[in-house]
């Protein structure tokens, strides 16, 4: 689904990026992996099972959207650092294992694809070496008189990112306003922007002017009815159209065509200053609609185009070639809409394969990050909560200090007995929505409500399925968890859930017992309720908590 | 102290690395800091008393260890790496954020100072560009053939790296025993150890056959009086000594002249054989001597012959050189010992500029690691372990499972009243070495005994010195924390604690109470004494506690 809505996308010529669609296809993969396999399918199997818990499936997916950059973009290292460094909330030495291993296999299934492509057997698919955009030629040399622009570049770049994340907001929630009145808005939204798109893609080019072909071009010029760097568009022999040229190639040949050197007067200024605001803006436009794309290549391409222009501009007594520009102006915008630092540098440097290049790309990334983060969050942060996915912050705000836990906690709570009856149950469980109930043995069964632990509604949901019921309260019923089985409790699958609408029982069930106690998880983490928001945030957050049991400071 | 000892070490030719120490200068470096300055060589900061807690100071240590890496090897992205895997037990994105300003800073500064010294002011010093072994010439191709003989190098790479590991731990037990009859023994075995690797240096070139000097020669040959690749030694004019070429350099050169391609014959494969084994034994006795002193270069280099010798060996059908086979030997090394993956991937890339084989490198690490993973824990474990730290592994063992926290409390627990006389607690601090003490307020002050909070020794220090002290236990002395600033209970520099012996109180004073409840720690964290232990052992370990009150079920 994701895949051919991927090439669905692509193929129509909207600006996105193949990235985005790829890290969820990999993520999905993994995801259906991590259930093992999908029973709706009947694509189970046995060894899968292992990885049957929520952190493991965490992990796979993580290592998955690794694989997705890995595969994107041909960059195995960034693969690894991009699913750290933003899908994954935790860290440990044993995801990075992982994480490194599903990307070395990527990268050596896909070398070895390319040196089967290489003997022409895949036709234009799989074109170019390990390295997509290989603009090195010779030693790239810069001094100090190369700061003040390179500086400037990347302020404005910070700027212009944080813009985008502002911009990008904004066309979402608008968007999200036209899909909820149905399919048909839905379809015909994406459907203006795309006939939008291509009325730009079209319409624009005949703003520029025609330019002669270069006389030592390295290759043919005019590109008539084939893939190349020069477009005839509407001219005559031996000129080029150079707008159409950035137009009319696909994402990976336009940011080839931006970072190479040697080619300061290939492009007009004007054109890139068109070339520059119809990316940024078309990018805005086309994420977000109902088909799969992703936002990375679009904020490449746009800073590649944004980094010619400062060059153009600012950069004639500098002795940076213009590719280089273009280079730096992508990072720019990457660290300002994305904010990531340590992933983009190897994205780029693996992207290039120039390392010369490295301590400008970083000093870019630290001034545009902090430029941007002056003004607001990271485009991934603005997305999560304009989805409204229950994303917990890893760091506690100020003001989380001056709360205890007391302060947040909201009820009504609802406890069990540890022997409890079974139409009790029922009835919270038709009641609420809650995943897990605290079970309190009352006086007659301890002296004092005592604590015992926490039941989770998918264990009772499993109880009451299962019908081990016993008469009266008082009865024991020490043999009950004999008849059920580890396998009985493991975690289903996303969208495989019980409902308690789906379990029937009779009159004469519901008035029955269940005892409780040995599916009842009797260490829970538990916080007292004086303790500070932020303190108990860390605990949540940290060890990855989903139920936390808020104490009285007098039990 | 540290910079001083690294020159001795590496001057005396002993066979150790510069990484270590730069690592350690720079953790050291960024310590200080955290502590506000070392009061004892005057050197504070007003500004510096924001990063006075320690999981700020945990940070910068760890982001001086990442300079001091991308200092060493000029290679900042590895720098990032190889302090969140190997330094940092914890990851945060602001860490992540931290530590890549710092070597980001480190890499603009590097690139300024190579730019002032290519004109000639340092000497020596500061030689070569910002890529240290550029030995890229022209396009690297491999193919399926080439893989039996890397997989092959990958394998024996991973046994001889736990090898390593297991020798190293064997050798600086003996180490330790020796250290430990004075320091007498401490400088014998050391002088020794340089006596003998002095003797393996000179010594060792005299069974190498000398040869001719290569006709294409791309520098001087024979070099004499300067650094360069070939050594005259005891030979003829216009012949080299190619096993004292390997011992008599730098080890930055000898590694540069192992990965240089296109000097398959410049190497006797016995020449090869004697460097291995020497620096494989030199590399372990050497390390541990009371000298300041890295594992990083020695594994490299040892790493690059293996490389060498199995390219000499077993890559005669294949199309590789044998420099590439010794880029390999040393991935193979270094992560047969030290475990690392991503980091030494994007070492081996910033040190080789070489982005082609990192399909290769990746697989080689995979395999390496693997395999020598089925032998031992890796090296860091390993010295962790050796020198007795007390270092929280982060997974949990299998039998923890089985355990309860109950069962690993050990007594006897020593608690204090809500309002305690001072006599006891100066007996308690005398008596014990705990760091947190259980605050209970007993029958007297509430019905049941109940836990109000945990206090800190050093803050019970404090509360002694400043004395502010009342009658009796029921006088109430509300005003008691109204005395103390913030900056009273601040942290203090490692090695300026308070001792209680240093407080001095008059038998009067000792009749006195305090009252701790404002000074108390109300929300502690807590679990219940059934939980199990691999559960407690996350909390402690994801949220980095110190101190884990556990309560008794029936509280």
């Amino acid at each position: 689904e994701q895949v051919v809505g991927c090439i669905a996308a692509v193929s129509s010529s909207l600006h996105v990026g193949k990235a985005g669609p790829l890290v969820h296809t990999g993520a999905c993969i993994a995801s259906i992996l991590g259930q093992g396999g999908s029973r709706k399918y009947r694509m189970t199997c046995k060894w899968l099972r292992h990885f049957k818990n929520d952190r493991d499936r965490r992990d796979l997916v993580t290592c998955g959207a690794g694989a997705g950059i890995a595969g994107a973009f041909r960059a195995p290292v960034a693969g690894v650092l991009f699913a750290l460094e933003t899908v994954s909330s935790r860290w440990r030495s044993a995801l990075l294992w992982r994480a490194f291993f599903t990307t070395a296999v990527v990268a050596v299934v896909l070398r070895a694809l390319i040196d089967i492509c290489k003997r022409g057997r895949c036709g234009l698919f799989g074109k170019g070496g390990l390295i997509m955009f290989d603009v090195t030629s010779g030693y790239v040399n810069y001094h100090v008189i190369d700061l003040p622009p390179v500086i400037t570049l990347a302020v404005f770049g910070g700027v212009l990112g944080s813009l985008y994340n502002f911009f990008l907001d904004k066309v979402l929630r608008l968007y999200n306003v036209i899909n909820e009145k149905g399919r048909t808005y839905r379809l015909l939204l994406a459907a203006t922007v795309s006939v939008c798109t291509s009325c730009c893609l079209f319409g624009l080019p005949w703003l520029a002017a025609c330019k002669p072909c270069p006389a030592d071009s390295r290759e043919a010029c005019p590109s008539i009815g084939r893939s190349g760097n020069f477009k005839k568009f509407q001219c005559p022999m031996h000129n080029y159209n150079d707008l159409a040229s950035l137009f009319f190639n696909t994402n990976d040949d336009t940011i080839r065509n931006l970072y190479s050197n040697g080619t300061d007067h290939e492009f007009h200024i004007t054109s890139i200053l068109v070339f520059f605001i119809a990316s940024y803006f078309l990018g805005i436009f086309s994420y977000g609609l109902a088909l799969p794309s992703g936002l990375f290549v679009p904020v490449i391409l746009t800073g590649a185009a944004y980094g010619r222009l400062v060059g153009m501009l600012i950069g004639s007594q500098s002795t940076l070639d213009h590719g280089l520009f273009a280079v730096l102006g992508s990072a720019a915008l990457l660290g300002g809409s994305m904010r990531m630092t340590v992933s983009v540098c190897v994205v780029i440097l693996e992207l290039t394969n120039n390392l010369l290049m490295l301590p400008l790309v970083m000093l870019v990334l630290i001034i545009s990050k902090t430029v941007a983060d002056a003004f607001n969050a990271n485009v991934y942060d603005l997305l999560v909560k304009l989805k409204g996915f229950p994303f917990l912050e890893g760091h506690a705000e100020p003001y989380m200090r001056q709360l205890s836990v007391s302060d947040v906690v909201t009820g009504p709570l609802q406890t069990f007995n540890g022997i409890e009856k079974v139409g009790r149950i029922v009835d919270i469980l038709k009641a609420t929505g809650h995943n897990g109930f605290p079970v309190v043995d009352e006086p007659p069964f301890s002296d004092t409500p005592l604590l015992y632990g926490l039941v989770l509604r998918s264990h009772l949901l499993v109880l009451l399925r299962k019908k081990e019921f016993i008469s009266s309260s008082t009865a024991s019923a020490s043999d009950a968890s004999k008849h059920f089985s580890p396998e009985d409790f493991a975690k289903r699958g996303s969208g495989k859930h019980d409902r308690i609408e789906d379990i029937e029982l009779t009159a004469e069930e519901l008035e029955m017992f269940v005892d409780l106690h040995p599916f009842t998880n009797t260490s829970p983490y538990t916080v007292v309720e004086t303790m500070s928001l932020a303190k108990a945030l860390i605990l949540f957050r940290e060890v990855g908590l989903r139920h936390l049991l808020v104490l009285p400071k007098t039990s």
